[in-house]
């Protein structure tokens, strides 16, 4: 059986129409992985999950190893089997969320050792630690141990942490290697550092090659820089990577953002929005973003938009906007379900633009209806 | 079509096996009626609901009323529409919660005035309001307006409540009968009330009967009196309803209160404690009630209990106690649909009991499991 291939059916500029094969499923590209937290996808059960069109969901490695422990869900046979989602999972490697989420962080070449924002609980993380605990979660891709660069950063600080994160993809390439085990199934990507500047990005890109992966992700953007300073740096760091691997732009992000992307070459995406969204009513529709807790959809009998599919199309405005008035649970899972049921729609018609050639026309498109605004009052 | 009949295939000693005929769809007794309090079945989906085996699910007045409004449910198209629930809903009379709820209450024989707990807003409730509100909802079962006399009462007392709520009644019946609208199409129970004492409630069936119901509900009881307590005013005030119609024991109840209850002639029931138990960790299972906070939970890969049909026996006991302390909705939606599935799966066991003619056996069998308490831990 096929561990790990890439395979681009169609180009449309320098956007891309792939297949990931791996042992749990196919993955169709460009696509947006709904993000599983806590061993699930908020609010949505995971076969509503897969329901949408997702081919892969994300989970996040220092959430799972502070609770309920990676060695608990290996115990219980893993992370597919602990959420009852039995395609395809890529993990993090905990880098990016001890930075922001921990306390009393402390970072050195070994790794980064802190305190558990749950309960104060010491833990390390290391190139080896992570991979091992990606392991342990029974991970389909695994993602190296880096530092996610802050924005801004000087070109001295970005360099010395990318040259950091580039040590430590080596490490987590001969920690992910050693398990034969993990690597025998599994895949490992690699992580681009290098913030803004060209020349470092162009660095940790040959850098990673050397090492190889399966596939290589952009790090270090959508960390504050902005829309226009995102896209302008994606165009030339994401050409940099191996064109025959995957490419995977972490934490992004609104829809124009994964539209914009994608047109640069980007093959997969992640992002809490959709979900996140979901449990502040905020709806995401064809014509923009929504918020249904605002007045005007009080008496609406029209549905959030009739060309999402998701069962919250059975409903009106009015009812959404009750659910959430009363703080019904229902209102986060209508909302999340939609939500989540829109950015694999828009994956969806991606995807189809690429490969009938006019993603430019697609995109053009789009943009001008998603920020047209919400439909009128009645 | 028929507007409303009642069918008894078979009894076993008092329970009764029965069809209720109505126009949007069969409820077969007896029956459990999950709670949609403001217009859902908190954390679930209306096709899950009825997944469970539910025929019919009861909607709260009291909280209509006040949020979003009878008229503005009205406006979109009835209940039914609005919450996306196509089968027949009963409706309370707001009589109960408007007494437990609300602030500033001032009852007299018009009826109740009062400020809604939510925003203060004054309101009034009388027979002929609340019967027009359940018609703005559409509902099929309309229950009449009436005290629920509160336990501990003297006879004094309750026979005074139980005296207003007859004149309550009668005029709650006038009203329904006056618009033909509602009285074509839907049904009307009168409540049967007395507390404790057998001769009131020997009278207050005889003012019912008098008048004339579809169905008739025994009030005032579940209301802190116990089970003991409850059964043996059961004894007498259940046979005392006239037979051929459905008897509807309001609020109630625990599982082993509802089995106790068909074996003295009940045929319906609506309780919160599935759906609320299912938002503080309580599973029902066949061997008693658990609580999903519990450590012990923490490494059982075994699920709640195989034997209840719902998602929830896709996961472990260790990953519902997961969600559960990480306070993630995926926990409310499971445990509750859990709870759901085991009311109707008792009730389906109930009714397959009747038909065979061995509802003692199946009942003491119930019990002995369901009081043996949990399986022992791993
Ligand atoms: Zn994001
Ligand atoms: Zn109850």
């Amino acid at each position: 059986m096929t561990r790990f291939s890439f395979d681009v059916h169609k180009t449309d500029g320098k956007a891309r129409r792939g297949t990931i094969t791996m042992q749990r499923g196919e993955i169709r590209t460009p696509a947006f992985m709904p993000v599983g937290t806590a061993a699930t996808v908020k609010a949505m059960l995971p076969e509503s999950v897969r329901q949408t069109g997702a081919d892969i969901i994300l989970g996040n490695t220092y959430h799972l190893m502070l609770r309920p422990g990676a060695e608990r869900i290996a115990e219980l046979g893993g992370l597919h089997q602990f959420m009852n989602w039995d395609r395809p999972i890529l993990t993090d490697s905990g880098g990016f969320q001890v930075m922001s989420l921990a306390k009393l962080r402390k970072l050195t070449e070994e790794g980064v050792a802190f305190q558990s924002h749950i309960d104060g609980s010491r833990h390390m993380l290391t190139p080896e630690r992570s991979i091992e605990i990606q392991r342990f979660l029974g991970s389909d891709i695994v993602m190296c141990f880096d530092e996610c660069t802050p924005f801004p950063a000087t070109y001295e600080q970005a360099k010395e942490s990318k040259d950091l994160s580039m040590r430590w993809a080596r490490r987590s390439r001969e920690a992910f290697d050693s398990s034969a085990q993990q690597s025998g199934k599994s895949a490992l990507f690699g992580i681009q550092q290098g913030s803004v500047f060209e020349d470092l990005r162009e660095q940790s890109s040959k850098a990673l090659a050397d090492i190889g992966f399966d596939g290589y992700a952009v790090g270090g953007l959508a960390v504050g820089e902005g829309q226009e300073a995102m896209f302008s740096t994606l165009d030339f760091c994401a050409p940099m990577l191996p064109a025959e691997k995957p490419r995977y732009l972490m934490g992004v992000g609104k829809p124009d953002d994964i539209v914009g992307a994608v047109m640069r070459g980007i093959d997969m995406f992640d992002c809490v929005m959709p979900t996140r969204s979901g449990r502040t009513a905020q709806a995401f529709t064809w014509r923009g973003p929504i918020n249904l807790r605002n007045a005007r959809h009080k008496d609406d009998p029209r549905p959030l938009d009739p060309d999402v599919p998701s069962p919250a199309t059975h409903y009106s405005r009015a009812y959404l906007h009750h659910l959430v008035r009363c703080e019904e649970i229902l209102a986060p899972m209508l909302v999340t379900w939609h939500n989540i049921a829109f950015y694999q729609a828009l994956m969806q018609r991606l995807r189809d633009a690429i490969e009938q050639g006019c993603l430019a026309d697609f995109a053009a498109q789009f943009l001008e209806t998603y920020r047209g605004g919400d439909i009128d009052p009645l």
